[in-house]
């Protein structure tokens, strides 16, 4: 087993962060990496935009209900981007009709994740930690609208990079024999025995966000969360439309 | 710059792999790495089906129009699951209502990403090549049929994984000036004009999967590309509908 799936099976999520900030010459060094990401159709459909003005992060602080997005840290957005293809297009004169489509927005999405997930493995090499920030998704018209994002483009994750200021446990994964399939899908008949010994896994795992506060067990934490969401996150569809995505 | 770094700029997409198969070791250290990326929401909406059969290769490769895809290499395709979260919550006597949402479809659909750019780097770091395989997206319907996909799965993006029988360039990317912004979107302006050295980069770049056929500048690539698509790739919003996602 070499270094690098050492640290990759070592991967920890990193919510804190030290007061040292990320040097242009690391800034630029985890860019590069993004960008040779692979990259649907060589589209390359996507942006990185760095968050350093205080008041901005504070505000996406407040979207994400995460105090910790504004602060320590470096706060990269990356947008799904088909807003810079419609431009060349139109420039060339092309009457172009695919930008909205839900497959234009899916490869920018996929493009925007995997460049997004290549620049924490760099970010990780060098011994800093990383936060994915989902909860941009609880009020994306508001991203959009502090980001300026034009019709096209669209939020498609958050991540705060930075020198780890704690040292959380490596969490648990569901097993192998429940995520790997072969040759088809196998659908998981009796969960709650199937993942008895996942759910003891994951109780005894030391959440750093709470230690006072008792872990559930896996099954119990899915089910509460297929029947609670945040309200905002119920309107993402519409800001997808309003950006001009899934027209077709 | 450490390996690791040197490694990810250094990525290329390998599209020819030697017979030589990936050992059940090889594919168990893969699928662990893959296992131990972020997670939205801690939810691991995603599940992973090894391709093995020929047959079902044979049929894939029909869908994605590229021969490479039943040849050669380990073949993975990730699906994007809230199929597996369903059931858990079904067992546990919870109304379960979101599992069609948009943002519980993007979720799964960002872990099955994150994941697949997990495995990947594990891959490149002993060595081997891998292609992703959006061209998946040709005939969703298709491939839901061949893998029996039930509801609230998505096919979300084939990897092939093997032992690299070429070596191509690296394929250079829009220039950081171009993709990296800070503090809000900037609109690409006059993009002839600023991509006309980056259009003279990709010229000169030599492509092995047809040497003798001359490489279009990218912003003529990318009119083409905004003008023209596989007809099945429209196809993808009512695949999605039909697999219960964007209910709301």
């Amino acid at each position: 087993m070499n270094d690098v799936i050492q640290q990759r099976l070592n991967h920890k999520t990193i919510r804190s962060f030290k007061a040292e900030p990320l040097t242009k010459e690391e800034i630029s060094t985890l860019i590069d990496v993004a960008r040779q990401a692979s990259t649907s159709n060589f589209m390359q459909a996507y942006s990185i935009i760095s968050v350093t003005k205080q008041e901005l992060k504070d505000e996406l602080a407040k979207v994400g209900q995460q105090p910790y997005i504004a602060e320590n840290g470096h706060l990269f957005v990356f947008v799904a981007d088909q807003r810079r293809n419609y431009l060349i297009a139109k420039e060339q004169g092309v009457d172009t009709t695919l930008q909205g489509s839900t497959e234009r927005f899916l490869s920018a999405f996929a493009d925007a994740m995997i460049a997004a997930q290549n620049l924490l493995v760099a970010a990780e090499s060098i011994g800093m930690g990383a936060v994915f920030l989902g909860s941009l998704w609880n009020d994306e018209a508001k991203v959009i609208e502090l980001l300026q994002l034009p019709k096209y483009t669209f939020p498609a994750v958050g991540l705060v990079v930075g020198w780890p200021n704690q040292e959380p446990q490596v969490k648990p994964r569901l097993p192998q024999e429940i995520i790997h399939m072969e040759n088809g899908y196998q659908d998981l008949e009796h969960p709650s025995q199937q993942l008895s010994k996942y759910d003891k896994d994951i109780q005894n795992y030391y959440d750093l966000r709470d230690a006072k506060k008792h872990v559930d067990a896996f099954t119990k934490q899915i089910a509460s969360r297929m029947s609670n969401q945040h309200p905002g996150r119920l309107q993402i569809l519409k800001a997808l439309r309003q950006q001009g995505f899934l027209e077709q």
